[in-house]
């Protein structure tokens, strides 16, 4: 079955008057560029990665981002505990198993995670692939694989974890392991500018939170953050003489749209 | 007793000239950020925050910068460190105190090192509340209090430490306990963008210790800081579409300063 | 002997072509403005950094980048393996000596490091001399030496390591013991970023890597690396207003080159 998304913007606009508290476990690279699309889209960027923090504060969030980026070790105790607190308090949490596949010890903890049922997944198509069993993963943080190769392990891996997977690509592919929504547009300038999709992970935690909120379901809000995104991103480019200014003008863009 | 400041962009020109160390043990957020603002208004930044080095530098900086975003373990051993040497060493140092209350670790922290002296607090109205023991913080890193209903916490804070207390808003507010000097100005969109206040704590550094070196006063060191680092915000706001725009432009306005 | 170097921009629109996987153990302030200049001069970052993985990724990577900016100590653990892994391999690696002289922590690991021979060693003149045994080290990150004052013991350290030693100044000078490239240009606002010689060695890895795989000497390789940087900071330079436009045309500057 095929659907398509409701208003993205309407959606966008509800999550700027809310404000959701996002928290982000996410990694060193993109924790800056994380914060700064996050107060751009209009949400509330926290940053709670530390054991004996990180739980307490899962707990008052309006959604928490498990990215494996950077898997310090006293990160991956946090993780576990905002994960675990999340789910005790009905908190949304997504999860983005960065670059597993090769790596050993991200791709451990994505399946102990996974086994914990994110509400969302999100990755590039290698990436979902190598989680759902079906592929060895990407070539360091970039796909391998095109994203409608990637549909079947999608659908897989919705069922499997009961939630959302979503894959990044020319066109997005949003699942919930019946339904499909795709999402095309964007720049490919957005994969010229580091934590492009890292960032993705945290808006749509905050769409999610705003959409349960207003009983959108989880399939819409994902695929209105990823629309919101590449919207932006397509303006952006427009205005932009490369990666350097693209990046600025997309946080301009993306504090424009909701309003 | 209210105080106006005394020449700001003087003390800036002063600052760009003698190119102050300024050291940050600061959160990983903003860690880039606040290296470029400190370079942006002439000072010199050094990020030496693991232990057996962080107390070596406070020996050999001109102002130390604390702040509690993401205090990691290792981070939290080489606070104590830097903070012990730079109060033998009498070098300046600044506390803020980020999002504390709700989360224990910091708060905790915060508590310990406040007991230390520090040459200046700065946080938003509801950290500085919550450090004076007068409320139970704010929203993550966002301020629930305006910075008015801080006043009377942040003069009590301030006789408590023996330092200066600045306390961040549409209209900040800088005291010693007894004199207090507000500073209007700034732009909203510096709200916008990731690390604006916790970058302020790094340009409050840089200008205690240049004021320090001419005979200015702590408190009007601080205020100054205050002032440029708001006129310049107002500058680039005027020239910017959003807050990555802003963001760009925010360092080069805090460049052209104090020349 | 003094050479002159060979076509930049035709290695450079090798690199892009080929887009080498570098992988940066780098430090905490500069990850991510290191991970966006790799990836607009067309190359693959990857920050692949904690113990359990940073051997394994050393082992496809095209190259590998030590730099000792913030050497917490997983990382240092993660910098052992990737240096064991790289030479086992045959894996060219980068040693970026950040700061060292004053900071014990740092100091002793440039020397353990410097043992497994870098193929290349960058850094500016006081950490070039400070590594050579020749010079106390900076005033934190920034140099109190000028180049030419370190090409004798940038010359011994080549000989010393067996590899390529780059001192970033006014003028570069890389050398190979015998043999010595200067590389003029640039401008002074890549000093006003955080991060402009850091993100350098980065870049001089993927240049290294694509330069080995068309049989161009290293020497050449990392002379190169310079050439293309400096080019882009120099054209960068004329369309900005200061260090925050700088830095965004910087990246867009470094994305034309090489097509």
């Amino acid at each position: 079955m095929s659907r398509t998304i409701v208003e993205p913007p309407r959606l966008h606009a509800a999550l700027r008057q809310s404000s959701p508290l996002v928290q982000c476990l996410t990694n060193a690279v993109v924790s800056n560029f994380t914060a700064n699309v996050l107060l751009a889209v209009g949400a509330a960027p926290a940053m709670v990665d530390i054991p004996g923090e990180a739980g307490t504060f899962a707990g008052v969030a309006g959604a928490v981002l498990i990215n494996l980026g950077t898997p310090r070790e006293e990160q991956r105790v946090a993780m576990r505990e905002a994960v675990s607190a999340a789910s005790s308090a009905g908190t949304p949490w997504v999860l983005d198993p960065v670059a597993i596949g090769l790596l050993s010890v991200r791709t451990a903890l994505a399946e102990e995670l996974l086994a914990l049922r994110p509400t969302v997944i999100r990755g590039n198509a290698s990436e979902i692939r190598a989680l759902a069993g079906a592929g060895a993963g990407g070539r360091g943080v970039d796909a391998v694989d095109d994203v409608e190769s990637a549909g079947g392990a999608a659908a897989a891996l919705a069922r499997r974890s009961g939630g959302i997977v979503a894959v990044s690509g020319a066109v997005d592919l949003v699942t919930d392991g019946s339904s499909t929504v795709r999402v095309p547009g964007g720049d490919e300038l957005l994969t010229r500018v580091t934590g492009g999709g890292c960032a993705l992970g945290a808006v749509i935690g905050a769409f999610v939170a705003t959409g349960r909120a207003r009983g959108v379901d989880d399939l819409e809000a994902v695929a209105a953050a990823h629309a919101v995104y590449s919207a932006a991103a397509e303006r952006s480019a427009a205005a932009a003489s490369g990666p350097g200014t693209f990046a600025a003008r997309f946080l301009d863009e993306l504090a424009v749209t909701g309003r």
